[in-house]
């Protein structure tokens, strides 16, 4: 097994290769990728449907003199086994192993670090002005797929490569979906679907012109037919580039690999930016990734022969669960509630949300910028938009939530999943910036809720908001606990007291709440009684109770999952300063470094945020102090 | 004079106007602009090329029942006169007067805020959204110009107008310029200048259809004429739009009042997004204006006559000229320096280089998140870019500096302009939150210089750094100190003692060097010896200096022109933290709300940033510490 993908050394290899060979190493290519993501989940069915693009890729470019930028990057696993990463491949996505994603540290062949969507062509096309000013001749290619497309950036990028005019390759690998399935105009246009408008037009036109040629007698009814013929060969996908000053060249199919690989070196001769149109097939050559395509987009581990996802029995839902389900029961109650989504319906937990409110529901395709501009027109007109978005991709949007939203103090509502650490997908993905980059944003409401409960009255206190208001809550499973008869919203800016103490208090933010009350109870086997808060709100945050906490203890530490610079701590730290209150506080989250890959709980280990760590810094901490081992301030 | 423009008591009075009375009203509505603009200062040209656009407007619609949403909103000034503001207009962008963009707070004809580019189309599909939902009719006008619409943000809220088909009217001002002439292919193909690319496809499919033809023997002639003639036909700007799903009408002439108001009544009958492709010119009626209306887009007081711009004899150079004027010889030094502007050439002072360096001067349009990128493109393969930029419109490419530049630790230079109080402009456009979205990003090294030497210093550092390195300066004139032989390089994180003093250390980041000097002195004059820190750096922080002042005043005033939350004072605030150092520290620097508009001196005397406001602080500070007038620690 996987006999030609063990012998190869490198992708110059490749080049030696028969057509039957390099099928037979798609095969493996296959195998090996449904092996490996089998056990350790990943991007599957992105990966599946370029396996026959990439190896044509390779066996026309030359890597690494040739640039492979590939967009997002969760389809390049074939491009890693390719590239000599087959031995580590089973530490894909794994602490301290392979990334999901091209990474430069990592292989020669990573010409580019990519984790969000349509940063591709803006970086090939810089590549290319870099490439010209050496007086190099090597190729730069661009592979985007038609989801990214839907984005600003890459519409930016178009417009500047059409003006520069530069040698640039951009492969549009077109499986019709984004991660869930396309939205938007330019995807039917992809497709050949003519819009009603243009189609208008188009008969206008025809007519036009057979009314403007001398009469031909009984040819008329040939030339109508030609003429129109001719209009719709005219009408293209390429259309679209061609009006950007790119050539446009397809479609072709992408998992024939013979007509990939002679149109791939046909382009490669050609001058000027050329945009190649590749269908594929989202899953391709695994049956159940092939008929669910979303669900095998980023799988968990699962059952090669059935393709049935491995879950455990007693598995709780995840928070994005909660949301998605509570939402639809607000929105049951609050005829004006609507939701966005930016291309990640499934991921954020709003499939049944769409189902049961289709009208109420907007997915903007991955344009998470139009998505907070768009909700602040809706919140104008008096509608309550719930924006769901993966902290990590609303860093897309800052502007958007600060001038557009903020500025004018709209009702949109942010509900924050992915916040904090989110495990495999490494440092592109983890949502530990958003404390960072939002609580400095005037008018703005912030809440972490500490458990599902807390994030429904979170939800609850959003919708009475009459200003913006955002809450985040972490990748994973809820705590499972007991349901309330009823929910009650948050009392605004109001943090609680878990645990009471006196030697000192920790102040958490967010669903470390629960390692928070686990160290109080190491600490307590160590005659230390540590008070234990939930913040709660970032912002505005409970002045009144952290200060009687301080007198109460004398010291405070704060805790939250989110770099340290600018965070919560950071704000605890500020409150502090504002009322002139000068004493010992620590400040527990992560350091100023990109966080890698690894689990959520190897992270947290690592970083010192589970319960051992913070009760060891904690301890350290007190023992600086000089504190004695028990009772309040010294 | 302004009669007319005088009577009216709202919009709605257009519509008793004759043909010409309203064109009287559209010499009047140029006469005060020009009038009240040559003494304010303002957005000119822009103003002037809609007046009659804005009429047709009112004239047809029904402000506010029906919403105009302006993009950007420097063009709004007729629309101010029209609507209610004629009184007021003379304290047009002047402190606590009216705002020189639309501004909800200010009249219910404002319906969105706006300073930033190209939010007008997601804003406005959001209000037609949010109409729909309530079962109402009215009208939803997006008014975008050329410029705006390379910005990515207008091509995801296209993509999504034309997929949900709601009635929504987008007029397309194009006056073939942003602020600067435009760049991009779509600019191009707005004014049907058809790509070669195109063409040659074009030339072909007439061809391929001629063939296709039976033989028409003397009448061929004729019909290959009328063949191409009828593909050209159907090659127009509105191809663009109507793939996209949405319907074009236009190009008309924007300076044609009876011509726009019969398109506009027209359009407004039409189901589902239409777009009004209207020509106009900027500056339009106005001599001065319409031979340089880069200049006149911006501007200061001028002479209404002769159009030249008042000018203090004695005026020094700003900060953008320094760094205009030295990064040209720098790049004369350093041939792999490259310049990346997103349509602001004139603004960031980038004019003389594009000059002498076109081959390496870039203006990629309205579009900040692929200059960001491109130019992380760019320093992979060895390029030196430095993407200079408007401290506010960098919150556009946050993610891309995040994602794109810093994780790869990418040696991209930022020139942040106009950072801290920009005066009239206001809450829009103040770069005051920059210290805060940018300081928790790893990788990044973020220098504030004190004055023009500084600037010229970190600006040398910068090219010599091996990762990302920005430095922020102000709007504004230098101070004009005399220039040393030689220009050397910073030494890395480390701050400057600028005053030795031992009361207390106030440590300043950036320009406010000179207010904090000048504080230090009043303070002198009541005994109070106040050692000034300039620290140069707000990342890495010079702990050493930091913490060696500390030791000797016993306490720290931080002064910054940023928000304070997670800003300098807060990263202060932090490094004490972080060595476990609890003494009196006070922030200074602008609270958590939006900024108003005003002049920077003003801004600075309300919000205590002047040396007054800073000595008077420092001095109740001192006393709530109840330190002795004198000497160093109690």
């Amino acid at each position: 097994m996987s006999t030609l993908l063990r012998q190869l050394k490198g992708p110059q290899d490749l080049k030696q290769m028969t057509l039957v060979e390099l099928h037979q190493l798609a095969d493996e290519l296959r195998g090996q990728i449904i092996d490996t993501v089998s056990r350790t989940g990943g991007h599957l069915a992105s990966s599946l449907g370029i396996v026959e693009l990439t190896l044509a890729l390779h066996y026309v470019f030359n890597s690494p003199d040739d640039h492979l930028v590939w967009d997002v990057g969760h389809q390049a696993y074939a491009h890693k086994l390719l590239t000599g990463r087959l031995e580590r491949f089973d530490s894909l996505r794994q602490l301290d192993g392979i990334s999901g994603f091209p990474k430069r540290a990592e292989s020669p062949h990573d010409c580019f670090d990519v984790g969000h969507s349509s940063t591709s062509i803006s970086a090939a096309l810089g590549m290319a002005v870099g490439r010209d000013s050496k007086r190099k001749h090597n190729k730069v290619v661009a592979v985007i797929g038609d989801g990214s497309l839907t984005a600003g950036l890459a519409f930016e990028a178009l417009n500047h490569a059409g003006h520069l005019d530069r040698d640039l390759i951009i492969i549009l690998n077109d499986n019709e979906m984004s991660i869930s399935a396309n939205v938007g105009a330019l995807s039917s246009f992809l497709s050949r679907k003519m819009t009603s408008r243009f189609f208008v037009r188009f008969k206008r036109e025809t007519e036009n012109f057979l009314n403007s040629v001398p009469r031909f007698g009984k040819d008329l009814v040939q030339l109508a037919k030609r003429t129109e013929d001719s209009f719709k060969a005219f009408v293209t996908p390429g259309m679209l580039f061609e009006a950007f000053g790119i050539e446009y060249v397809g479609p072709i199919d992408g998992h024939q690999l013979d007509e990939v690989i002679e149109t791939l070196q046909n382009v490669s001769a050609l001058k000027g930016p050329t945009l190649v149109h590749v269908l594929t097939r989202k899953g391709k050559g695994y049956l159940p990734a092939e008929q669910n395509p979303s669900l095998f987009h980023g799988v968990g581990p699962f059952d090669k022969l059935s393709g049935q996802v491995v879950e455990a029995s007693d598995k709780k839902p995840s928070y994005t669960d909660v949301f998605g389900d509570y939402l639809c029961q607000l929105a049951s109650e609050q005829p004006r509630l609507v939701a966005l989504t930016a291309a990640m319906c499934t991921g954020t937990g709003l499939v049944p949300f769409a189902k049961r409110f289709p009208e109420r529901f907007f997915d903007v395709g991955i344009a998470e910028q139009h998505a907070v501009t768009c909700a602040a027109g809706m919140a104008c007109e008096g509608l309550k938009p719930v924006v769901a978005i993966y902290s990590t991709f609303l860093q897309r949007a800052y502007d958007n939530v600060l001038h557009d939203v903020c500025l004018q103090n709209l009702p949109v509502i942010f509900a924050l999943d992915r916040g904090g650490l989110v495990g495999a997908d490494g440092p592109t993905h983890h949502g530990v910036f958003d404390f960072s980059f939002l609580r400095h944003i005037p008018n703005l409401t912030l809440v972490a809720p500490r458990d599902e409960i807390e994030l429904k009255r979170a939800m609850l206190s959003a919708l009475a908001s009459p200003g913006p208001y955002a809450y985040r809550y972490p990748r994973g499973e809820v705590r499972g606990l007991a349901e309330p008869e009823a929910i009650s919203p948050l009392p605004n800016g109001k943090g609680e007291l878990l645990r009471p103490g006196t030697c000192a208090c920790l102040v958490s933010l967010g669903t470390c709440a629960e390692e928070a009350l686990a160290a109080a109870e190491l600490l307590a086997t160590e005659g230390l009684e540590l008070a234990v808060v939930d913040a709660r709100f970032l912002k505005p945050l409970d002045e009144e109770l952290i200060l009687a906490q301080l007198d109460t203890c004398g010291a405070l530490i704060t805790l939250e999952e989110n770099v340290l610079a600018g965070g919560f701590g950071s704000a605890v730290l500020e409150l502090l300063e504002q009322h002139g209150r000068y004493e010992p506080l620590l400040r527990l989250g992560l350091p100023d470094q990109f966080v890698e890959q690894g689990s959520q709980s190897q992270l947290r280990a690592r970083y010192g945020l589970d319960a051992t760590g913070i009760a060891r810094q904690i301890k350290d901490f007190l023992a600086r102090l000089n504190r004695p081992a028990k009772g309040g301030r010294p």
